[in-house]
């Protein structure tokens, strides 16, 4: 078990805990957006070879970019309507707890769980998030689409640090215990 | 304005936003039990000399003790039921604006929001609490009571400090921009 690969959520959300509004909109995250400062996000994706998300969240990233920012890792994408791959990108639609463990059982480097908060909430429910790593940003959203939906198992989590940055972002990363 | 008292929320989540389950169980806040650590809690309620909280959540807290624990502040109880008051507790059904901006240009020391959901809801509504000091707990609860509400508008914080204590609990400390 110590070897397996580790699945790791790396997300961001509002102190009031939403990943973004009901329209999807991602606008309050730029309250903390400066030039040289990425809250070591690519530090992360380097120790990244995988990626898994769900479809809304994919669609969503598509809005905003032309080629998708994982085009060089092993990424599936969680959907209930199967469609073809498309070069590294796996449209999957099978069942989640075969495939996050088939990816942990293989060797290789950190799976990266991009959200959104309804693949988050399935997989916590499974117990497959092996690591949690939050920027929380210093914004009450007032409403929005929560990260954390109710109905999952209570889980105690070890602090693995805490950081503060210049813009008010507090990173905190948890391991489950 | 500048020489108004300040209103301070205090309180403790779980990770996933929680403060107390369903069925107003505080037992997750033992995971951050240790003797000797109050986290800043006495340092803060000594600067404090008048408490607010919610109807529910003055009885929760009455199950649990003796005697109040603020006996020595000016308490106002938020209910929708008038009551007579009890030593220096009131309990208060008028308007919660009025309230707040009476006791806001009063001489004074901190005003203390004890919580609950219900009454935190609708303060940041009305947009009169100007500090958020919110200690995460290391867990995650799965459901319960959550801290924050929908159906607030959007408030852009600035953090003042944040640290995290050995037991895993993060505490963060805000202020209204």
């Amino acid at each position: 078990m110590q070897n397996q690969r580790k699945l790791v959520l790396y997300i961001a959300m509002s102190l009031d805990g939403y990943i973004a509004t009901k329209g999807d909109d991602l606008s309050f995250l730029s309250v903390v957006e400066k030039e040289g400062e990425d809250y070591g996000y690519q530090a992360f994706t380097d120790t990244v070879d995988t990626v898994i998300l769900g479809r809304k969240t994919y669609d969503k990233v598509m809005t905003l970019v032309d080629t998708f920012p994982h085009v060089d890792k092993e990424t599936y994408v969680i959907t209930r309507t199967p469609k073809p791959s498309a070069g590294k990108i796996q449209f999957y639609s099978g069942d989640l707890k075969d495939l996050v463990f088939g990816l942990k059982n293989k060797p290789g480097r950190l799976i990266f769980c991009d959200g959104g908060a309804e693949l988050v909430t399935e997989l916590l429910k499974l117990d497959l998030i092996d690591e949690l790593i939050i920027s929380v940003i210093p914004v009450l959203l007032g409403d929005g689409i929560s990260l954390f939906n109710p109905g999952r198992p209570e889980r105690k989590l070890k602090l693995l640090s805490s950081k503060a940055y210049e813009s008010g972002l507090v990173q905190v990363h948890y391991v489950k215990m």
